[in-house]
């Protein structure tokens, strides 16, 4: 039942910005629908921000803060009067201490940083167990996409399989302009910058650093896994030419970045990359900055979750979902159930059995294609269809295997590129779905 | 934290159907790694059945229920052994009444039962308000998409505007095969029975009731508002033809049976009707027997779920995690937040203002276009395109409009099918999305 006190549920925010300012906006804005709604009346009472005198996003006026700022995040968690720690800091320190002073004074967190959770989830998680207190981070995975509740609720008797997410909007982004105007890659990149939704450096976009920090939070609500952003395979998008999008769309694909989580015998693999998805494939129409993830479960069959992966109000949004569990945890004294971490074998990718699309520029000389093909076969990579693009003096073979092992095909890549007549290893797709029977066109 | 007792969590199941015996294989066969999952450990002590002599499905052998079976449901019920009842009979009676007694005796109650739910759902949350303890229905809406944990929790905050879903799969079967592979209605409707998806009378699913049940448990869940099945306005698939399909794809849109529930200025609209759909809405790309639900919220944004909405072993998954919920909620002697119902004004369907797909057939004759024509301007409904398509001596036309008052539309409606000319009011499409700004092709 709802907490139907009068008394307010007092909320200690640390950080105040994008995010922090949308989440006092949503709260102030709507405190008393909340209290209708829930029966928990939430009093944001203390600020700690860095800079008082900065201006905030979301309309957030000095006055309206007036009273609750401080620059003393550890004061805001030791306040007696605060019942619940928010934290929108972001980054590992000071993020950390905070968070676990708050949990060691018993008290409630919710957090949306995805580093924090990515490097240190295991040992916050344990600290809040102890504690006998809820750590609930909704937000710091896919924004407002409802991933933890998913798996550790609804999906809490289920033996899951996989996850497969496209959790990166960044190089969405990029990936459906180049898909659906045929714009090239740097060309998309800089339009993604112009909006806003690339830095002016987006390596952490485009090299998957970002996919793979909410990679590792991803296994840890599966499968209870300590994996961190370090543990992850990773590889990023800015091999992935306009042909190679166009060869994938004329055999009926998509190319997407992905993160994989995957438990199979307790080992567990975790991964970033580029992937061709058959254009049916739920994920494969997700477009834009959009976010989804894609579940596979023993009994649940398949599921998807699909939504804002970030921004202020949709990011928010989550936070206050997990505030009002934790107040309602508070006031019924309890807690969410628990999510400890347990150290697993990581599953490294040399074992990873899939399909392949790989392509080469070549020099275009009689033999080249014997040559190449004599690779593969050395290397036990059997050859699914094969194309060739001119390019006057110089031509792009384009493969798609059949299942092969990991291992096996980056034996074949070493080797062509030795090859005097390989000029260039080019991108590398691995594929996702069924193989075709064989005879079927693919 | 988990409950990590060692005493059994002991079930007493209600009907051993599809659903069920999905049920108890999945629990016998994973308790050991729910148990070591969870802490929660379950034990079906008793399955109440009207034949214990009928075959189970999902290969459950009478030795397995052996000890277990009872064709006494109120046993089951009273059983002091029972702590938590599953209540997967379907149907209104004696379900109803053997929920009510387990609640008013203290036990939990779990059910995937859809026309229980939207007949009487507002009268059995406040008995379990009353009573303390659980009533969870995940299952009842949409089989493994977990809708309610979304909208209860995740979404607390959240102000939710609107939700649209597809959520009969058996007509979402027969539009994917009328869009995709050419196929006529009755054709498609043919191959749907054959391959078990609609029933020998598909009236329930193709003429939307199905739906429309479900349409009251979603605005519930969104809106705390009690509508049950036969407030919502409901409109079927059988008017829908081959031609209406082509004309809604060379515009760029799929057909599709939607459910629709909104809130606005405290009045809910709840609906069900085929809608056009833009291509690039995530609902659009929704196909087969699968289900989806859309979610529009102030702050969150867009979201979407997607799964399995029927078969036994996904809505089995759901009943799960619903009962490992209602046995967490035990051992900690708490319940889920509260979810009383309260009547709201209906907005009927007359009020809605969307733009509109309809179908005319008409005697190819001079002056019947102008003559239709000057019947949409009389009921100051807009046309925005206008296409003719030949049929010897007949002809049938094809309008979309501009954004119009539903009853301007219904009396535009009432007065062409009262024209000599016209001999056939063909199929009335509402579309989805927004209007595209004038001098844009649609």
């Amino acid at each position: 039942m709802a907490a139907r006190s009068a008394e307010p549920v007092r909320v200690g925010l640390l950080g105040c910005g994008n995010v922090g300012a949308a989440f006092v906006s949503l709260v102030d804005a709507e405190v008393e629908a909340i209290t209708a709604r829930t029966g928990i009346h939430l009093d944001i009472v203390k600020v700690a921000v860095r800079d008082p005198g900065r201006r905030r996003a979301e309309g957030i006026s000095t006055e309206q803060l007036a009273g609750r700022l401080t620059t003393d995040g550890a004061a805001v968690v030791d306040d007696p009067e605060v019942a619940v720690v928010v934290e929108l800091i972001g980054g590992v320190e000071p993020a950390r201490t905070l968070v676990r002073a708050a949990l060691a004074a018993g008290k409630p967190v919710i957090t949306a940083n995805k580093e924090l959770m990515a490097a240190h989830g295991a040992e916050l998680l344990a600290a809040a167990d102890e504690a006998g207190v809820d750590l609930l981070f909704e937000a710091s995975v896919a924004g407002a996409i409802p991933l933890v509740r998913l798996l550790k609720e609804s999906l809490a008797g289920e033996r899951i399989l996989r996850l497969t997410g496209i959790v990166n909007g960044t190089t969405n982004y990029v990936l459906t302009r180049m898909s659906e105007d045929g714009l090239g890659y740097a060309e998309a990149v800089g339009e993604a910058q112009s909006l806003g939704y690339a830095e002016a450096d987006p390596t952490a976009d485009v090299e998957g650093y970002d996919a793979a920090a909410k990679a590792a939070i991803l296994a840890g609500i599966a499968f209870d896994a300590d994996v961190v952003a370090s543990d992850v395979h990773r590889e990023g998008i800015t091999a992935i030419g306009a042909s190679d999008i166009g060869f994938a769309h004329r055999l009926g694909y998509e190319v997407k970045l992905v993160a994989v989580v995957e438990s199979e015998n307790g080992a567990v693999s975790a991964r970033v990359h580029p992937a061709m998805l058959a254009r049916e494939h739920p994920l494969a129409s997700v477009r834009g900055p959009f976010n989804a993830v894609f579940v596979e479960g023993e009994a649940a069959g398949e599921l998807m979750v699909y939504g804002r992966g970030a921004g202020g109000r949709p990011t928010a949004s989550a936070v206050l979902g997990d505030v009002l569990e934790a107040a309602h945890h508070l006031s019924e004294k309890t807690t969410a159930r628990s999510a400890r971490r347990r150290r697993v074998r990581l599953r490294p990718i040399s074992e990873l059995s899939t399909q392949y699309y790989l392509s080469l520029d070549v020099v275009d000389r009689p033999g080249v294609l014997a040559a190449v093909a004599s690779v593969f076969g050395e290397h036990h990579v059997s050859i699914r269809s094969m194309e060739q693009v001119g390019l006057g003096a110089e031509a792009r073979l384009v493969f798609i295997t059949h299942t092969a092992r990991e291992a096996d095909l980056q034996a074949t890549i070493a080797e062509l590129a030795g090859l005097d007549s390989v000029e260039r290893i080019g991108c590398v797709l691995r594929v996702i779905g069924q193989e075709p029977p064989a005879g079927e066109p693919a």
